[in-house]
């Protein structure tokens, strides 16, 4: 099964055939597809499938004495945002299942075990906590908080869990899993246009945050209600929209206004109320909390000039994570050296060892939630568009190809056996 | 089966319990359950029940001799905008089978038919076009257009007409049964704050219109894409809305932005799309069409800034209705006769005869779309809090009673045995 065949049996599930986008939503029916396809990959390579209890997906590779410790686990995650695109999250389970072939390929004796991970609800788009799986089982959320999360139809997450098998009282950090992982190699497309080169290697994670702002106003006749006796949410939330680019280009900041929803929403009818969810990203914490109380700030002053109240909900917020450096410069390491032995003259480019790139990025991961618990480094896929949670995503097919080979070289010098274990798996403290 | 009966049974029919809001729309379960409602109360009282082609519901009160020319029609709409109110539309039809009631107690012999309507889909709330029963009946929207109209869901017009038994392409205007109507009068709760007594009569429809403003951008990722490399069609529609407001207070007209879709309408994704209908009212349609003309340049200069193209497509316009001089001033002139022989002492109000209100409304509705065939009127029962189109809609019981009178002493006038037919009855040519 080469890696063109399984990305083939991935490409229709959860397309919207008129915009080419995917909806992959957390145990939703194209989801549960996906998973599916996982489990038959896996069971194909004779791999040991797990669930944990927060519906984390693994296939296990085994060394031949059946050691389950100071694993090498690498995957990504198989859901989609709303319309989203093919490559975010899948680009990485096909690419570690390519490379597991390719190791075995070159008989590559394994040291310590290989892990395929497909963790749950990376993009938050169901219940609305962006890598929820990956916080669980590092106890990054309480589960009491993950176990009352609701889907836009009134799901209860724990009722959902319970609908598929696992126990939502089971649910939290899982130290016994964690503990059997040396470290964690996440192949993912890149999400920017920061890449020139076909792979590449993180170097940390920006701060990130998910911020909800809820207008109320009273709802109204649109054709009878004069200019002063209405208290329309929709202009605040507009006053919101603006004020946020404007925050973003004073800070040096990225904020987005990409979810909206409005009640009742009808045409000849004022809204009652406007919800609003803000991302905001940035080099620096204090640049992102500076960029979001001014919007605040902004959203505060117009609902008041139209009688509307506004409330701040704090969704999520993530501080900058910088992955493991000791790993990070191994892992270029080994790729440059991989590099110049097959292309063995010409001059080094800057940004890393040999022609490596290593590079930040403003997207999250479950490696950056990981990174709290575990060493864990990053591999980047070129994106020659930069478009992302659109169905223009896309990456060319010898930059995928290109993965699949940097992340068996990655996971050859991680876990194959003709090398020593090296310094820089070791996990730190949690927290 | 009194008033408070009918209105007690008709309450909980498709009623958020939540929000208190309705959501009863066209040939949806809470709608079918609110026409079986109106189907039994006409066979309570032995009226004969029509469907007609378009979806409109009548149940006729024949005169003795059966006679079905000249007939005069009352009633109004079952349908809700999203979390409408309890009053807009039923209270028509309630006040219709009351007053039927009423004139029978009362010994009233007809010398013609009394009808009582309930026009399909009047809030446009499923399928986008605002009275679309009448408008067909009437012949103010070709049967090929209504046919292709989809609801949210994509459901076609014509397939749900054919699934509720009803042949799409017989869809269209009735000449046969708009000839057996000698006019209408439409009873409504005031959607305004314009009634300071209980039960006035409508002068005139304001202009009013709808517009669709598509702004198509590209999706991307919320946490990679720079602010300078995005299309953002939020920040256009956001400027649209800012402009609607300031258009309107520069025109002396009421915009609103009520219902919008984004798609893909994630949080961490750029908004590939954005779409907002505009609602614009005024006193005259040279102000309506300036307010509406400067929204549309004020969008596109948005648009241009932000790299995002903006779409307008008018969805509806109606010019300023003015209803049957001759019937709206018989109806007044009724109703202040009525009044002054209850009360036959005290000062006579400005506004109309006696102290009865004529009054202009913002708000479409099918008395207005049938006025260019028939003579047409309405009666408006007082609105306290002047809030419409939202849970909190009301009108206090004794002016729901008094509105009732109104109609029966209307019905009476222009039904009843012991007036001669008198002037204003006949139809104009059609237009």
């Amino acid at each position: 099964m080469s890696f063109e065949e399984m990305w083939a049996d991935l490409l229709p599930i959860g397309r919207d055939p008129d915009s080419g986008g995917y909806h992959r939503f957390a145990w939703t029916p194209p989801e549960l597809e996906c998973r599916a396809w996982f489990v038959d990959e896996a069971r194909k390579r004779d791999l040991e499938i797990e669930t944990d209890a927060n519906g984390n997906l693994f296939a296990w590779w085994l060394p031949a004495d059946s050691s389950r410790g100071d694993a090498v686990l690498t995957g990504s995650h198989l859901d989609s945002v709303p319309g989203g695109g093919a490559y975010d999250g899948p680009l990485g389970i096909v690419s570690a299942f390519a490379a597991i072939d390719l190791l075995r390929e070159r008989r590559v004796q394994l040291a310590r075990p290989i892990g395929v991970a497909a963790f749950a609800e990376e993009e938050g788009a169901r219940f609305g906590v962006a890598c929820l799986g990956s916080r669980l089982l590092s106890g990054a959320i309480a589960p009491y908080r993950a176990r009352g999360l609701r889907d836009r139809d009134g799901h209860a997450f724990a009722d959902v869990l319970t609908r598929h098998g696992l126990d939502p009282e089971r649910i939290g950090p899982d130290d016994d899993l964690l503990g059997r992982i040396g470290c964690h190699v996440e192949l993912h497309i890149e999400q920017g246009r920061a890449l020139d080169v076909p792979v590449g290697v993180a170097s940390a994670i920006v701060p990130h945050g998910r911020w909800r702002f809820g207008f109320t106003g009273e709802g109204n006749h649109a054709g009878t209600t004069h200019l002063k006796d209405r208290r329309d949410p929709m202009l605040p939330f507009a006053h919101l929209v603006l004020a946020a680019r404007q925050a973003a280009e004073r800070h040096g900041t990225l904020t987005t206004v990409g979810k909206v929803e409005v009640t009742p929403n009808g045409v000849n009818a004022i809204a009652s109320s406007v919800t609003a969810w803000l991302d905001g990203r940035g080099p620096a914490d204090d640049a992102v909390r500076r960029t979001v109380a001014e919007i605040h700030e902004a959203a505060q002053k117009a609902a008041r000039e139209h009688g509307v109240t506004v409330d701040l909900a704090e969704e999520s917020y993530s501080e900058v994570v910088g992955f493991d450096t000791t790993l990070r410069d191994r892992l270029a390491e080994t790729l440059a050296r991989s590099e110049n032995a097959a292309q063995p003259s010409g001059p080094e480019p800057s940004g890393g060892p040999g022609s490596v790139r290593v590079l930040p990025t403003g997207a999250g991961h479950d490696a950056g939630i990981l990174a709290s618990r575990l060493p864990t480094a990053m591999l980047f896929v070129r994106n020659p568009t930069g478009i992302s949670h659109a169905p223009a995503e896309h990456a060319d097919r010898d930059d995928c190809l290109a993965g699949v080979e940097a992340l068996t070289i990655a996971l050859e010098e991680l876990a194959g056996g003709l090398e020593e274990p090296a310094a820089g798996l070791k996990a730190p403290a949690a927290g």
